[in-house]
Formats: structure tokens, C-alpha cells, sequence
């Protein structure tokens, strides 16, 4: 399952480190950007992931920004994409129980890196439990 | 300025208290339910408060479920919302200055009653820093 990895330029350390180290566990990371440190702006490289997530490209997809917030707005605009902004690991594997999210959101101002790892591993490790959440899943699919 | 709010099942008792304290603090609130404790979908509801904040039944919303991430991924399908996920203050007020934030999202299995006032206060006290930002609010209403 490839894992695509998008930020604002608030965040390109956090990328560059996150995108090291899952490449180092087997990971295969497909980079959306930005790469160097000029300012971009967070909605257009939310929008790249979510796309990336949308068409196939990618099966999860970690966004960065300086909160996690703006990056997180932007993504779910998509209704492919299910993007919890998270800054602990029981919220990571909360959104993946009940949520099915397909992408988290991190503030990389707010947390360090390997708060941030922690967050991945459970976002990557931790199963759907489906059942009576599938329906609210589905919900989120179609918006009203 | 009306502060809508809605909740799913996880979270009426947090909405019940939070309705009490902002009308004790003077404000205009808009409860969107749902008022019982049986088992609710949290999308409907992050519909119905999306519905309040784009038809501008209401300037603000306050968004809950059990982790927060559910619903605030319902509200953000609105392209007129702005919905951060919030657990601490500084997000909450971070999610004004840089996001122009008009709702914000809380988890009441993951807070408590007074670190979700702490942060509502953030949420209604500060300005939006505008400048730069705003082009980036901009492109969350124009999701591309």
C-alpha cells in the first residue's frame, strides 16, 4: 500500500524525516511536495494529496502543516478522503476503529517527530472495526 | 453572533453543559441536537451544523462526538466550514489567527468540560490575522 506524504512549507523537516524512516521500514512513500522551503500554500498541497488518495494513487495519505489544521480542512473537502488531524496515538487509533480514516493530519509546530511516528504506527497498524460504523463511514461518503 | 451546536450520543452530556455556560456567559445558541441519549449517526449532525453556519443561521459552530475526528470530517464537507479539531488552546486559538476558523471540533471521551470551555474561549476571543492567510481561506472555499 503506498503511502502518500504532502506538507506546506511549515513542515518539510517533519516530511523529510517521516519520509526517511518509513522508507527505512519498507514503506513505499510517494512524496507530493513541496520540496524546497519557499512559502506554498497549504490548501493547494492538501488538495494534491487528496487527489492522490481519490484516484488510487495512494491507499493513505499523511499531511502536514504548521498545525495540522488548515492541511486537515483541505483534505477532507474530498469526500474519497476521511482525515483525522490527530496529535497523540489513541486519537490515531481511534480514527482508524471507528473512522476507516484514509489520511491523518499532524501540526508539525505542535508535536516532534517521534510523537509524530507514534501517531503513523497506529494510523498504519490498526484495523477498521466496521459493524455500526460502516454506516456513519458510509455517511461521510455521500454528504447531504 | 449565534454559536451553533450539535454533538452525536458520546457527547450530549458535554453539549448540555456547554449550553448552560455560554447562555450563562450571554450568548446565542443554537441547539441542533440531537437531545436524547439514543444512538445517533454523527454525520447527520455535522450536516445540520454545516447547514446552520452555510445558510448563516449561525457565525460559529461547536461540533462534538466521542473523539471529535468523526464529525469534524462531516463538517468539513461544507466548502463554507472551516472546522478545526481541537484539544488544547493554543489550537483553538491558532485555528482563529491563521484559519479564520468558524467551527471547531472537540472529542468528550477525550477532554474534559473545563479544557473544552478553555479552548471555546479561544475559539470566540480571537481575531483572524488575515494578510497572507487569507488567500489561504480563500482556497478551502474553492476546493479545486
Amino acid at each position: 500500500m503506498r503511502i502518500a506524504i504532502a506538507s506546506d512549507h511549515a513542515a518539510t523537516d517533519m516530511k523529510s524525516a517521516l519520509i526517511t524512516w518509513l522508507r527505512d521500514n519498507g514503506h513505499d512513500v510517494l512524496d507530493l511536495g513541496p520540496q524546497g522551503s519557499e512559502s506554498v500554500d497549504y490548501p493547494d498541497y492538501g488538495y494534491k494529496l487528496a487527489d492522490a488518495i481519490a484516484s488510487g494513487k495512494a491507499g493513505r495519505g499523511i499531511a502536514l502543516c504548521g498545525s495540522g489544521i488548515g492541511i486537515s480542512i483541505a483534505v477532507n473537502r474530498n469526500p474519497a478522503c476521511r482525515c483525522a488531524l490527530v496529535s497523540d496515538s489513541l486519537s490515531a487509533r481511534l480514527c482508524r476503529e471507528h473512522n476507516d480514516a484514509n489520511a491523518i493530519a499532524m501540526g508539525a509546530r505542535l508535536i516532534g517527530i517521534e510523537t509524530a511516528k507514534d501517531c503513523i504506527n497506529q494510523f498504519l497498524n490498526t484495523e477498521f472495526a466496521g459493524d455500526r460504523h460502516q454506516r456513519r463511514v458510509d455517511k461521510l461518503s455521500n454528504p447531504a
